[in-house]
């Protein structure tokens, strides 16, 4: 699912803003292809965790399923109605963190950050597991190897993302339309049959082990709550509309919500009907699947859709969470580093970080999609009540007419997922939704300390007062280290003239012949200037020239000491393991022990 | 196994010269504890592996161990004589890649480097795998999770090379005189016995498939060789001995000859007496244990001992390929980083490259060391017979005294090892020699090509010409990209009047309010120096400042341009990646695209 940010934004380098190219923006079906996926995909794996909860209390308990769907429906009709509202307060795109950042306060945007952050992660490992679930029950060879296709699909993800992607609705169309025919066919083709034209998969035995009460279907309402994941995409993305930006966005709000809805009621009359139980090998969508167009060519069809789209939802985090990373820098609350999404480098940290922090995850639980599901809604949850809970707030203080009705639309909104927050919390605690408890709270708690450190940073440095005039220093020496007498010394050393007073080289030696041959050649060059010899019986580089640097500046005379080291830059990306990196060290090393500053002067080769 | 080089010096970071520091040298008991873990571990492994390939043709073949064994230990012996002379003429610690540098020419080093690389990698996973078959022999819990095992003991080894480690022949002498005893006990005990005191492990049957002719012997014999690796160490590692410091290492080096070539006849006596054959959870070493201690402490003692051994001789690759890898360096064959090889990050890249390839290798064959012995003995036979080649060579031009025994000895030496090789290249190419086939040309030819770079490139620079005087810029211009008024921007304003004919500052500004108030605080400033601002809509840093650059560059009127970047540097290393982040990323994008000085000023928080 996606929402939190404006994670869909169609050119994610370059942000869109209201009024620029606006031939680029969306129509209300466009939006639907780009922005519902996450939502619509879902439907692989919430009415199956519905159903996996309840056959605990035996098959006999799996007729629950249509009324715990048809409660989850109605929540899902009142989260579009809410986000109606959100999409005409916030036609910026608000998200969970931008709301509850402008009405709820410091603390509350924290919260929704850390579990935005969850949230993206687990929006990864969720879908590529329920992918792998999807492929394997077309092509069982693969049912012992899930956890290896999810890391496959993961490397995908990882390596087309870091080659950077730009997105367009108009590819993700196809897809979205496949698996919208592809569920609407299983539901209609599957009431208008008899009974199911196919059966797949192994059977399996459910002794009842627990009888059909209260806790067992606020468990499975629970679980099903996962298909709810993604419905606030569209909010987050108003400002990739077309104008009349939020009249489109709410249209495609609402067919979202009632193509979801249609999908749910219609797998679970199908369940029901058909007394779908889990069976080995195979996910529940499969054997509704076999029910409605048999093992030919459709079964094998669907699944594939089916994994392609799940592949495409865990791919809109990958948008999403450099945009969040980026607010939250901007914010001083993540380092500032991640202010600068645009530029690639940075762009590929957030990336690797998310396709590391997947890949663990799809590691500790094996690739069992029923093991993540506990830790999945709840951030999802957290971030639908700030977004409600925000506006309740955003109503009370503004009192446009009609408020109040207002105010009790998305004041029921809140309740509702809180409610469901609260289930989900309680009876998913042991199941895993503990970790999410545990790294939430982390989470928010280094937000908050990296935004004290960025504070007294700006204290310190005076930031907002005008400092003293610059001092003057009175002259400044440049150090030059050397190897050899070549041309990159002369390229060096003209530099250095030109920037320092004095300039003087140095050059670490570990043998004696090579030292006089060294004294010998510089004398023959005569540059006018002084060279130094260090010598290195250890043949260490580094700590020679460190120390030495410490002893000129310490009697530098108030001088400002420059170190200049030239550095040969092959023309091929490929030759730079072989050439800078001592310079680079020596670089690096200076720079963390010594006060002066460090230039790097590049000579570009014709190799 | 160690070999090639003085892998063992025993303070890595400072080696020790002659002469220097004599009371830190080893004596011969000393220098076998230091220098013998190695190839006496071999024991772990190498009988087992005869073993393994023998009952391919039943449990009757078993007989056939001890004849083996004895052909193996007459090519010790010869190895042991041949590297006595070794020892003689290069007592700088030789070392199969110097000794055919300095003797065979520039193929044959190439040669020896490239399986020497082989080599260190395949020590280190055959080493943990067969430690992880000990430790499992005696906690059968562990059977199954041996991958699991070996990557923490390999995560142990990493870690402690990672922070440096100094090791010591006093700390290797207890574990080494436990092998010793434990090992020569279970030989001298279990020979006492009339029969075994104990039978560990599931009894397996073993249909024989195979007849016991010629080719299968050869394959027994060419396992049973992984027992020699290890035994060049001591002649890699003279200097440090104590005076004399040469016939110190000889008698070291006979002494391990006959402990090994004891231990394996041994060890063989009684495979052949009790018919030993593979049982299932235990090792061959595991079973002889328990046939003469019983499967009391002594058992799990023994097999402790033997895992500790083993990962010790697992250590020694991780002191030794960084040793290999600055030798390398030196002569242009691998990036000159590595010949830094004291600097403490630069050391870090070869651990985790080891680490990395080794860890590779386990996961690959899931932790079997019976499918890594084929890959592993071949490197060290090239790198015996290279050796011994280079004596050849080195007697037939010094002529000195005795020089055709000498050679004779060398000679065959040479042809016994080549041999071998052949054996094992043969018997072996299907089973995993192939690998080593292709690893090691493609790596000859990756040292090879390394080296053509550098000498093109010193062409380029004129190295050992003496170029023409430096070319003095009649003025330089400092840019100093800021983004606030702050003590920072005073510091830096200051250091670049210092160094700069001219400064300019620079900003970059998405936010016209941002623009104006900076403006403003500027000119209250007043610094005397021009402020420009750049306009970027898009929040894009470095790309602005690029374009700017280029531009001041480009009508620079041939005066010197250089980028002054300041950088907070926090006093807390934790602190690090929220400041500087940003503007290393711009020096990077400057330094690849620009050809202008950049320059680094620290400014040093209290923070």
């Amino acid at each position: 699912m996606v929402y939190g940010l404006a994670r869909r934004e169609l050119r994610p380098r370059v942000p869109l803003r209201p009024g620029e190219g606006e031939k680029h923006h969306l129509t209300s079906l466009e939006g639907l292809a780009a922005l519902s996926l996450d939502a619509l995909s879902s439907v692989a794996y919430g009415p199956e965790a519905i159903v996996l909860a309840l056959v605990a209390a035996g098959t006999g308990a799996l007729s629950a399923t249509l009324p715990i769907t048809l409660a989850i429906t109605f929540l899902l009709a009142a989260l579009v109605i809410s986000y109606g509202q959100v999409i005409a307060v916030h036609p910026d795109g608000g998200g969970a963190y931008a709301v509850s950042k402008a009405e709820l306060g410091p603390a509350s945007s924290l919260l929704a950050a850390a579990s935005l952050v969850v949230d993206y992660v687990l929006t990864v490992a969720v879908s590529l597991a329920a992918g792998a679930d999807a492929l394997a029950s077309a092509f069982p060879v693969l049912a012992h190897d899930k956890l290896l296709v999810c890391l496959v699909g993961l490397a995908l993800l990882t390596g087309v993302n870091l080659r950077g992607v730009t997105e367009s609705a108009r590819v993700l169309m196809l897809p979205t339309v496949l698996f919208i025919v592809a569920i609407l066919g299983i539901v209609v083709l599957g009431l208008l049959r008899p009974h199911p034209a196919a059966v797949v998969g192994t059977a399996q035995s459910f002794p009842a082990h627990e009888t059909l009460g209260l806790l067992l279907i606020l468990k499975a309402f629970s679980s099903g709550c996962s298909a709810l994941t993604g419905v606030e995409a569209i909010a987050n993305a108003v400002p990739t509309f077309r104008t009349p930006r939020f009249k489109r966005a709410q249209r495609t709000e609402l067919m979202l919500g009632a193509l979801l809805g249609i999908m749910l009621v219609g797998l679970a009359v199908l369940i029901r009907r058909d007394r779908v139980a889990p069976r080995g090998g195979v996910t529940v969508l499969a054997q509704l699947t076999a029910g409605a167009y048999g093992t030919g060519w459709a079964y094998y069809a669907t699944n594939i859709i089916v994994t392609l789209v799940l592949l495409l939802a865990a791919n809109t985090s990958f948008g999403g969470l450099p945009v969040l990373m980026s607010l939250l820098a901007r914010d001083h609350r993540l380092p500032h580093l991640f202010g600068l999404r645009a530029e690639r480098p940075v762009y590929r940290y957030g990336v690797v970080a998310l396709a590391l922090m997947a890949a663990l995850l799809l590691i500790a639980v094996n690739a069992d999609t029923h093991r993540l599901i506990p830790l999945f809604a709840i951030g999802v949850f957290i971030g639908f009540t700030l977004s409600q809970l925000g506006l309740v707030r955003h109503w009370a203080r503004q009192k446009p007419e009609g408020w109040k009705r207002r105010a009790l639309i998305n004041g029921t909104g809140a309740l509702l997922t809180t409610l469901a927050g609260v289930i989900l919390l309680t009876t998913k605690f042991l199941e895993g939704a503990w970790v999410v408890v545990i790294a939430v709270p982390l989470m928010m708690l280094l937000f908050a300390r990296i935004q004290r450190y960025y504070t007294e940073v700006g204290k310190e440095l005076g930031l907002g007062r005008i400092p003293g005039p610059p001092d003057r220093r009175t002259a400044s020496l440049v150090i030059v280290p050397l190897g050899d007498v070549s041309k990159l010394a002369r390229h060096a050393i003209g530099a250095a003239l030109a920037l320092g007073d004095e300039v003087v080289a140095v050059a670490v030696q570990a043998d004696p012949d090579k030292t006089r041959a060294l004294r010998e050649a510089w004398e023959r060059w005569d540059p006018g200037v002084r060279l130094d010899i260090i010598d290195s019986p250890h043949r260490s580089l580094v700590q020679p020239i460190v120390d030495y640097v410490q002893r000129v500046a310490h009697d530098g005379d108030g001088r400002q000491i420059a170190v200049l080291i030239p550095e040969v830059e092959p023309r091929h990306r490929r030759y730079e393991i072989l050439q800078n990196q001592r310079g680079l060290l020596l670089a690096t090393v200076l720079r963390s022990r010594t006060d002066v500053v460090v230039c790097m002067l590049p000579y570009r080769l014709r190799l």
